[in-house]
């Protein structure tokens, strides 16, 4: 028998997107958290596809480009844990809000371009039901250095 | 046939407030998406009557009852965001949470006295239904150097 | 007739814990508030059972395991304003999601360690039931000059 392949699964194929695999979370919290059809996604972090944590600070040492990238990482993290949470992503039936941390130097003003990565990311992959409402802030510090963090609040069926 | 004001729209005519006219998001997300009786409104930002967003640091070239002035204004821009998304203002059955980030100067401690803007607008135009729960924190940096951005979760009918 | 003690209630005798009173709200926001069964709890702060709040900058003035002992204070806030809120702590049937903003130091990034001071008071009370989704950024000023303020979403039955 043939076990037909989520949709989902399909689509980040096509894109040529391989979801990374998860470390365990180092401290006493989850990745995804459930009630009723939400689901609360933790701050996920800008990890690369070798494991390595991006650190540092956007508008100093790293650009905005190179944040926009990290963000799209953190976006990678958070399709994996979700993947993990719901076992198939076609459950998904609305991405609605992105939270993100970004660390900054004081004058950064760039947020949205940074968070970007991450929303239009979501988008490719969910298309219309990726369309999110989305807040944004420049905080002073984030755990290990890392550059950003962005929390997800989900809809599923 | 006479068509019946809605009570929100009465409410806001009785208080002089007139909604502004929103600009469209220049980057990849919604200023509002629904999930069941939920409703998450994005960051949104103060512009004044004029459209122009307001910028500086809380505590340092902004005071904080200039920045209370900015937290209303934030607040029309989301009451106008609800109406947008919602059509109807009285489909509101509570406005539940918000979350404010402030750009501050590092000592600045006054962020109730600000965000209360925000909040005392809330309840001037929804009564009983606009007491809400609220955090606010004070951010190194926001998008366009504005000096605040609150997001909000409603309840709807 | 002998009244059935609360099973958190007693989880909380057990462990040694009193909760707090609580001091009204000082601003124009209250402590939780419902929607369908999700409870959203305002940013909570960090208030000793001498009722005094704790300030400083956590990476400067103040350790990581003093930050550590602050983020359970604010979790026994939380927890006093969910029972008044609820009246009884047993329709808790998750805690969902915190959300913490720690005011740090420039170069802080313990803030796991940190925010795990209130995570395991949550799962030490509530169990399976108290393990939830987090997320976690460094603010630039809090509330009074506070180090920490944590909020959080609940799932009631």
């Amino acid at each position: 028998m043939l076990l037909a392949m989520s949709r989902i699964d399909r689509r980040l194929e096509e894109l040529g997107i391989v979801l990374p695999v998860l470390a365990a979370p180092t401290a006493s919290y989850i990745r995804a958290c459930a009630a009723g059809r939400l689901v609360f996604a933790a701050g996920h972090d800008p990890i690369d596809a070798q494991g390595v944590l991006q650190r540092g600070v956007i508008g100093a040492d790293v650009t905005t480009e190179a944040a926009r990238r990290h963000a799209e990482l953190t976006g990678l993290q958070l399709l994996a844990a979700l993947r993990q949470h719901l076992d198939d992503l076609d459950r998904v039936t609305r991405v609605v809000k992105l939270f993100g941390l970004l660390r900054t130097a004081p004058g950064f003003a760039g947020h949205e371009r940074v968070m970007d990565g991450c929303s239009d990311l979501i988008e490719r992959v969910f298309g219309p039901a990726g369309r999110h409402a989305r807040t944004a802030g420049g905080v002073f510090s984030l755990y290990g250095g890392m550059t950003i963090e962005i929390e997800a609040v989900i809809e599923v069926a």
